[in-house]
Order: C-alpha cells, then structure tokens, then sequence
C-alpha cells in the first residue's frame, strides 16, 4: 500500500473518532439540559480528544507523510495531502495536556455558560470563562503560525486569513453599514413589524419549517431536524447530517434559522462520495460553509419571490395572524433594518457590525489589552458605538453567543465573511441564470441548488477558500458586491 | 501506584468507551430510523469496540492481573478485580475480526430487521440473521466456558448461570403455567379488558407516564425520557441514565413498559457513588436487572394498591373512557391473562411461556439442530403448543423481538429468572414492610425503593447473582415464590 493510501485509511479512523465527538456534543446540546451527568460527558469528549491527537500525531503519520510527498499524486490525494500535513503540523505542536484541558473544560463551561445566560449573571461564567481565554492563548501561543495570537486562532477557521487582511475588508464596510442603517431609519416610510409580535404557535413554526427544507430538497434520509435553544449543525457520519431548529424567538427566525441551517447541511449533504471519510469531506473554510447558510437565510430566503410562493401557504397556517395581511407588507415587516441585541436574529444590514464588534473585541482580548472581568462593560460600549443602543443586561450582551464557552476564539470573523462571498457568488449565480428568482416564484429551489453542487458543495475541501472563490466567480473576495445587494435591496425596500 | 489502582485508572477508560457505544446505539434507536448513514455508525461502532478490545486484552492489563492478585484487596477492589479478570480473560480468547465483524453486522442487522418487521417478512432478514449465528457460534466455541454453545453465551448475562441450570428451573414451571392459563380460562368470570381497546391519546400517556416516574423517584436531572419504537434502558455515563416509551400499543402497555423501564433505570442510579466509573457500575447480572423492572412493572404496578391511588388521575386525563367505569374492573382488566402475540405485551402468567419457547428454539439454534431458515416455521409450532395459539404473520411471530439482530443470543432467559427473582426478592422484602401496599393507596413508593437501594441497587456488581439472591433472601433462586405470588394473585383477580 502507499504512502497516501495508508494515510487515507489513518484518517478515515481520525474521522470516525470527530464524527463520534460531534454526537457527544450534538447529544449534550440537544438532550442534556442542566444534567448532572456533564462530568461524565466530558471525560469522555476529553477521551477521544486525547485519542484524535495521539493517532494525528503519531511517528507513523510524520513518516507517511514524508514518503507521499515523494509521489505524483492527483488532485484529490494532493488536497488530501495538505490538509493531513496541516493537521499533522498544528496538532504536533499542541501537548496533550492542553488538548484534553481543552476539551473538558468546553463541556463543563457550556453548562455554567447556559446557566449564566439563564439568570443574565456573568459572574458565573467569569471564572471558567478566564480559564478558557488563557487555554486559547496558550495554544494560540504553541501553534505560532502568525505573528500574533488572534490571527493564529482565525487561521483555525478560515485557512490562510489573517487579523490583519479581515480588518482590511470589515474597516472600509463599517462606516457604510452605520451610516446605511442612520439613512434607513430616517425614511419616513419605514416597515411596520408589529404583525411578526403576534402570536404564532410554534408547532405549527415547526411544521413549516420542516415543509420548507424538505422543498429545499434538505433530506431527510441522511438528516434530521431537532428542536434545541441554540440553532446549529453538525455531520455525525458522511451521510448523516444534522440541523437543529429554535421555535421561542420572534416569528419567522424559526423558518429563516431553519433556512440557516439548512444551507450548512446541503453543503454537506451534496458532497462526492469519493471524498466520504476523509478529511476532505468537509466545508472548504467557515467562511464559505456560511456563506452557503447565509445565501439561503437571506438572499433567497427573504427575498420576495421566495415569499410570492410560500406566503399563501403561511396565510392558511396562520389565518388569524395573516390572512388579511399583504404580502408585500409581510416582506417589508421580515426585512426590518434596526439594531438589535442578539446577532442570530439581526437584519442583515446590522449583522456585520454585530461580527465587527466580536471581531475587535476577540483581538483586544488576545492581546491582553482588555481582561474578562471588563468584558460586559467593554461589551455595551461598543455596542453603543456601533449599534447606537445598550444591552440591558449580560444575557443580551455578552453572554448571548455560546462561541466564548466553546473556545471558537477567530471563529466570529467568518459569519460576516460568509455574508460577502454569498453576496459575491450569488452575484455570479444570477449573471448564468437570470430567471433564478422567477424560479422561487414557483417553488423551484433545485437550479440555485444544482449551481451551488456542481461549483462548490462537491468538493468539499479540495480547494482553499481563496482559490475556490477564485475559481467560482474569477476574482478574489470583493465586498462591493455585498454593499450593492443590500443598498439596492434595502433601499427599494425603505422606498427610498 | 499500585497494581489495582492502576487497573481501575485503565478500566475507567474502557467504560467510558462503553458509554460512548451505549450513546452510539441510544441514537441508532431513537434518532436514526430507516437512515442511509447507518452504515456510518456501523464503523464508528465497530471503532470503538475494536479499540476497547484491544485495551482490554492488552499485556499491561493482563501483567497487572497478576500483580493484583497478591494484593491483600478490600471487598470492592476484590469484586473489580474479579470483574476485570473476567473480561481480560473472555476478551483474549476473542480475535480482534470477530470482535469488529459482530460490532458491524449487528449495527446493520438493525436496519433488516427493522424493514422486515415492517413488512412482516423474514426473507429480508435471513441472510444477516444466517451471519449473526455464525458469528455467535464462533464466538461461543472461542469463548469455551461451558461445554455446549448455549451456556458459554448465558454466561455473559448471567455469569455462571448454564443451559442446564436453567433448564431445571423452567422445566417444572412449564406445565405448571400451562395449566393455569387453562384453569383461568376456564372461569365462568374472566376479566373484560374491552375497556384498553379505546382511544387514549398518546401524548396523555405519554405524560402520566412520566408523572409517574417522577413520583416514582426518576431523577431527571441524571436522565431522560424519549419515545421510540422498542423500549429500552441504557447508561451514558454513571450519572446519565435513559429510558425510552412507546405510546402506540394498546393501553396502558405505555404506563407498564415505562415502569419497567424506571425499574431498570432506578437500580443504575442507586449505585453508590465509590463504584461510578468503574467495571462495578452496573447491576449484578442480567437477570437480577430484570427483577427489578418487573417487580416495578408488575408486582407494585399491576397492583391493586397502586391504581388506588392512580386510578383517579388516569379518569381525570381519559374521562370519556374512565369516568364511569369502576376501579376493581380496570384492574382486572389490566391483568386479564390470555395467550397473545407479543412478548412484551404479555401478562404475568403466560409471559414466563414466551421465554421458554425462546430458551429451548436458541438452545436449538446454537446446537444446529435447526436452521436459521425453519425459525418462522419452528417458532409457530412450538407457539401453538405452548400458548395454543399461532402467529398470523412473521412481524407477530419470529420478527417480534429485536434481541435476535443484536446477536443477544442467551439473553432472554435472563428475563424469566427475573420474575422469579423478583418474587422472592419482594417477598422478602413484604417479610419486612408488610405495609408496603398500605403505602402504595397514598402514592408513597420511597419505603420500597429504600430497601432495594440498601440491599441491591447500592452494591452494582460487587455480589454475584447468586451471592446476592442468598444475602438478600437467604437462599437461593427459589421459583415457588413466584408460583405462589402468581397463583395468590390470579386465583382472586378470577375470583376461582
């Protein structure tokens, strides 16, 4: 057998063991709610933690790929290649002590993290919160790929970003997004939402949601849909994907969350199968899996055509809510621009500032020049600067992600990413096929989806985020598409 | 470090393994039906299984065996290395393909067996059932504990326990069963169940059956609840126990099979907190788990006393049934005894019948006396002469019972002995308390779970069944409690 043969089935295995880690964490998120049971649970995801690296890191692994570098491989073994040697460098340099520190302390911190957004304390997730900080930094530290902490920590999320080139990007966006939002709010024509603070039973949220996606073609043979407190997904196996779904929050983030997670896992889903179990079946960067997520959340899913066909059945569901309520009425409610506490449910104009905030506070953190203790206070001033409006307490403030408890320090960055590459490939998308929103008119989801398989979802990870942006659309990542899909859509919108 | 602390350090590991596998099947049941990703789980399965095989039976474990054994030991570090002991030397006998192919097939068994029973033909399930009992027999005839198949399998449920013990237990109960069914059947004034044959809404007995429990004792903060397709108990870590409900047979087997279940549950959370993490974290064999869900199922569940103090809820939540129909007739109806299909659905009386007729066709099977093929044709015949009655079709017949497709072969008669532990075990508990019914008119169920938590619950498997059954009774397995306690029960329920 040769090199890359053999490092293909040592992989196969390392697979197994995360896709067996990704059930733990599934499960304690979807099932394990204030349980006493989280030690255990976190032995165990330390366990296999512990595992993954000793098997990643082993002599074997460094010879192998040693001798595969010799051969002339095709492109998939080659992608293969370098994401085995990537895996194979960072995990060397990280002793396992901080490995398995790491992951047992993400259990036991998702718990306090839960508890202290429950009762808006941030005291009680300060201290395991301060652990987790110097955890980060440390391995941050041992990894060493950039000259700064955070860049290193963003390098783990979006291959080859750096602090340095994001802020080049979100710099020059920020003031355009405040000053969009000013001009926005100050039309005189702005949409009502006061229909999406009816009640809307959430059963019924649920029903559709799932109708949706199954339109979608989300399916449901290699996939399920849960109902959890915090939208998210996960692959178990290379054919079993999973999205969870949130019904508590205001109408309709039920359905555009569920959309959310929708496009994560179609991603998934439409992968080759030559690339089932290995370490290429997965997104090409964070940024790209969200850019998926992101297009069918927004871009189609509260455009207006996609609302021309779906609206009527939303009417027969929720008649007393709906039934005497314009379409166009209900569009413009869903497509409200205006600042907000909790980024998940953000419109998409005030989204980017919800990551610009994380993202220089996240710096400022790594670089110790703010401490965690300061962090709430910090928080809400910026949110002030940005967002013109202060969190009331910590559980809208900095306690509403779950990212800090997890560790996913430079993982913010690349939701506001994701927005920009959707913008900039479905921009792309339509120069080939104008009539796409014609198509949702009439429920017609599969030409986007076939798009989407055939230039980006097949092929996992075969090519980096840069080359595959590239490759899709033949320039490199371009903001000017975003700022000009959400003035046109926006200004139309606020009839400006 | 010393050698047995040493192993436990080693055997922690392994448990936690074995919890990962228990989460991996929790989530086949109840999350994964009819799915394409199953062959994925079926090498995250078999992972696991092969990694834990090679840690048990390996050198270092073996060496310390033996320098544990010239330890002077306490009587728990002497019960785990005794425990430990059993599983190094069953493991080593057991090649590492044979380990895999069985954590494999059984996994995939799942799914044929499922579709099988679904459209109620065995043909689908044949060819990998053919396999499984290849693969049961070779591993029986690596194993070698007992000189016939059978008993070398038995003995992993209920260690030391043989075909042959066995055998002269049920066989003189046997007729005695059969004549009481006739004799019962025979009286001019049998219970009328029409009443079970209504309407109850599943998600009301869903939440009586969880009022239960709760009562009960159930502690949710280190388990859960989930509805599925066959009821089963497991451990996801010594403070994450799970029972599973069905709400779809006819009432209230939802309410029987989920305090059953409790039963199950209940015994793995009173282990005392010394043994959690260890090989002694678990119940002292099969057949004493069994006892304490049946006694909780039926003994104190079927009970006169208990609907006293239920009955009135039950016609709270189903009045149009309930309403008007009298306490003493719902009892007897619940515990009509008539011939039927399905194990689990079984009374107390023709339920011991049911594994009989499973003992002998395993025992059969194992000793090749007949063929996979004849199973339907076999399991009819000897069902008409042990319940006079013969399965319509394969799903109410052979398909029944899931045990078959995990390669449980030996387990059921563990079930049986449970009902004869429970009896004595209850009797002498009755010895005691002799209030205990008293108690259960008031809906107080503690005075009962106190004394199986001080004499069984707390000790996991320090004692063996044996050694337990004599401290706690004072003699050995002895089934006249149970035919004295059926005969008492019945003879007055029929009024004969």
């Amino acid at each position: 057998m040769n090199a890359i043969k053999e490092l293909r089935e040592i992989f196969a295995e390392i697979m197994r063991f995360n896709y067996i880690s990704s059930l733990l964490n599934w499960d304690q998120e979807v099932n394990m709610m204030n349980y006493k049971s989280v030690k255990g649970r976190s032995k165990q995801m330390s366990l296999i933690r512990k595992l993954n690296h000793q098997r990643i890191t082993s002599e074997k692994v460094g010879k192998l790929i040693k001798e595969a570098e010799k051969l002339t491989l095709n492109e998939i073994d080659n992608a293969m290649l370098r994401e085995i040697t990537r895996e194979f460098n960072l995990e060397t340099k990280l002793p396992e002590k901080l490995v398995v520190d790491i992951a047992e302390t993400s259990v036991l911190a998702a718990k306090d993290w839960r508890e202290a957004r429950e009762k808006s304390d941030f005291s009680i997730f300060e201290n395991i919160l301060e652990k987790i900080v110097e955890l980060q930094k440390e391995k941050a530290l041992k990894l060493d790929t950039h000259p700064d902490l955070y860049s290193t920590l963003i390098d783990l999320y979006e291959p080859s970003a750096t602090y340095e080139w994001i802020a080049n990007i979100f710099n020059p966006i920020k003031p355009k997004l405040i000053d969009l939002v000013k001009k926005l709010n100050s039309s005189s024509d702005r949409p009502d939402d006061s229909i999406l603070k009816k009640h809307y039973d959430e059963d019924k949220q649920f029903e559709l949601s799932s109708k949706i996606i199954k339109k979608l073609n989300f399916d449901f043979g290699m996939g399920r849909q849960d109902k959890v407190v915090h939208p998210f997904t996960t692959s178990l196996a290379s054919m079993d994907v999973r999205i969870t779904t949130r019904t508590s929050e205001p109408f309709p983030d039920c359905i555009t969350s569920t959309i959310h997670e929708y496009g994560h896992a179609i991603y998934e889903m439409g992968i080759k199968k030559e690339l089932h179990d290995t370490i290429l079946c997965t997104g090409a960067s964070m940024g790209i899996h969200e850019s998926q997520s992101r297009m069918w959340e927004n871009i189609v899913g509260r455009s207006k055509e996609f609302w021309t066909y779906w609206y009527p059945t939303f009417q027969k569901y929720f008649p007393d809510n709906l039934k005497n309520y314009p379409l166009d009425d209900f569009h413009r409610a869903i497509n409200i621009v205006q600042p907000s506490f909790i980024r998940v449910n953000a419109d998409e104009v005030t989204y980017g500032l919800h990551i610009i905030l994380r993202f220089e506070i996240e710096k400022d953190l790594m670089e110790g020049k703010i401490q965690v203790s300061e962090l709430p206070e910090v928080w809400n001033t910026k949110f002030e600067e940005l967002l013109g409006i202060v969190p009331p307490n910590d559980a809208m403030g900095v306690l509403q992600d779950v990212h800090f408890s997890a560790g996913l320090f430079g993982y913010f960055p690349t939701y506001f990413l994701g927005n920009l590459y959707a913008a900039q490939i479905y921009s792309k998308a339509l120069e080939q096929m104008p009539n796409l929103p014609e198509d949702y008119k009439k429920g017609e989801f599969s030409n986007l989806l076939s798009y989407l398989k055939e230039n980006i979802h097949q092929y996992g990870s075969i090519y980096r985020a840069k080359d595959l942006i590239r490759r899709v659309t033949g320039e490199d990542l371009n903001s000017d598409y975003f700022l000009k899909y959400i003035e046109k859509k926006y200004i139309s919108i606020y009839r400006l």
